[in-house]
């Protein structure tokens, strides 16, 4: 016996998932975040970094949240017709998205994936919904600027000074709705996942994710060209989650040397997110970096035609303070998923 | 347009995974585990909890790596023919599923389902399977007594007391091989999944996981057999994972007030880990506490065909001493998988 399903694979890396539409999405962003470049996209935004909650750690679960429940009315999904929805953050056992999802009562994958988590839970929710194991899912993350910092690296209050090399956590939750009905005037469909492999170059300095992502960007770019079979004058945009001014020229640097030139059409999340006169030194960066961008400006250019098909990929990295403590370089991963108009 | 794939969902919460494999199981464990009722079932026992590392967490890391290289090998596959890897363990950032994997260049999802994590990286692997979009998936996770008392509770230097509903994490990897393809001799399938929704009765004590996951146990094995319209009387075992005595005494209440009577067919991975006298209190926990078990103890059942029919269903408290320190309840989950030989 065998399996009874055509096989979707292609490649080491890659799998088309067809019949996968982004029928809604939304954002919710904090103060800095509202005033960058995609403010006026973001459907909430609080100006109270508490969010009106006691904690930086409830703050973060609430505007999950809050972006879970607005993505499926926009998808015009009661929360009781979601079928699954997959989250995850930067938090020590993903509090935000457990406490986030505790309350709707809908069928829950957690996942980790640090700042890779929006591609790679719409890499999973493409293949639950391809595969007919569910109708719908709600795909997204989040991250806090406040509870990042004091969790990975000192609490705000202490003011420590920034290297130029770090990035800016990034206030805010993105979640798109996928189905497998396209609505009547159409919708975007996730048409090809790439699974990332863990790269790992020896970076071990945790104010350098940009060069420490970069590698793994690269690879699962690479993979997905090669996996695939199309080229990059076929797509309209490459979009890296949140490697940063740094890590974004190391990646183009990588990648020409495999012989990719995407030509002026390769951008990274972490740069798009904040104005060069935000004071983020290398960017933005955080699960919600990717998210945001993603949901609120992408699929935005997308829905409105003036972009027709994008890979996101989604970079994470994949340590804690305790094996940066022990000397551990810095292990990263990137998800993509083809996002595209037809 | 609508999705080409017919349709596998069963009820609300529940999935056919057609097609699905479990070629090869693979179990690293520790010292007190080698002295429980399976011993002799484990693969690698390794009676140094460093298993000659220089931290715990570099520990857990070499043994979930060495479980995945076993399982791979048991299974006939390289490592390069692994098409995707999925795991995800308890400690912060999930470092020893992503330091295990770093060096085994397959591609991978991390995940965070605390002591669900077995049963939902089965879940998942299963869908990627039988959707065609990978040809095999080893699933797995670990745990390690040391890393975790001391991230969750304190140094296990300090000699804390422990009270009668503490139970004992489990030192331990398993690792299961997915394939499409079955076997020459045959293999047990994973031919059902059932997603998990989080349930939170106001459980506030840490000490005390069998009490807040039990009525997640219930509530996914009371969607299962309302979904999948099999009944009690066509399962062989139903096995929580890891709710220990006070949670299985709970989850037992629960099912029979929901009518659902199981009549001795029900056991609990952390009951079963240890023995009466291994002064563990409640039970074993842990990730590695139902990946063991089922890896190394059911999965060998199946195969001799003392059993044929066994709903492995991982029960996982998604708290964080952070969300403990702020006041919060306790989230729990639970997510089941049907194995079963036909």
């Amino acid at each position: 016996m065998s399996n009874t399903t055509a096989p979707k694979r292609k490649g080491k890396q890659t799998a088309e998932t067809p019949g996968v539409y982004i029928i809604g999405a939304a954002t919710v962003a904090g103060e800095k975040e509202s005033q960058g470049p995609f403010g006026n996209l973001y459907d909430l935004c609080d100006n109270d970094p508490y969010f009106g909650e006691s904690s930086w750690e409830k703050a973060e679960t609430k505007l999950q949240k809050r972006a879970a429940q607005m993505a499926a009315t926009k998808a015009g999904l009661s929360m009781k017709d979601v079928e699954l929805l997959i989250a995850g953050d930067l938090l020590n056992q993903c509090i935000s998205s457990s406490f986030a999802v505790r309350e709707l009562a809908v069928p829950f994958y957690g996942i980790f994936g640090a700042c890779s988590t929006m591609a790679q839970s719409m890499s999973i929710g493409a293949m639950a919904i391809s595969g007919g194991f569910v109708a719908n899912a709600i795909c997204g993350t989040s991250s806090h600027f406040c509870s990042a910092e004091r969790q990975f690296r000192t609490p705000v209050e202490y003011g420590g000074q920034r290297v130029p090399t770090a990035q800016w956590t990034v206030t805010g939750s993105g979640m798109a709705a996928l189905s497998n009905t396209c609505p009547p005037n159409g919708a975007p469909r996730v048409s090809h996942i790439t699974i990332g492999k863990i790269n790992d170059k020896g970076i071990t300095d945790p104010n350098n994710m940009g060069a420490a992502m970069a590698p793994a960007a690269a690879d699962t770019i690479t993979a997905f060209f090669a996996d695939s079979g199309i080229s990059p004058a076929d797509i309209d945009l490459v979009v890296t989650g949140d490697l940063g001014k740094v890590g974004m020229e190391i990646t183009g640097e990588m990648l020409s040397e495999q012989g990719i030139n995407l030509n002026g059409k390769y951008k990274d999340c972490g740069v798009m997110v904040f104005s060069d006169d935000q004071n983020v030194n290398s960017g933005g960066s955080g699960c919600g970096c990717s998210a945001i961008v993603f949901c609120a400006h992408i699929l935005k250019e997308l829905n409105e035609k003036r972009l027709n098909r994008v890979l996101l990929v989604g970079t994470g990295a994949l340590m804690s303070p305790t094996s940066t403590g022990q000397g551990e370089s810095i292990p990263a991963i990137a998800h993509a998923v083809l996002v595209e108009n037809s």
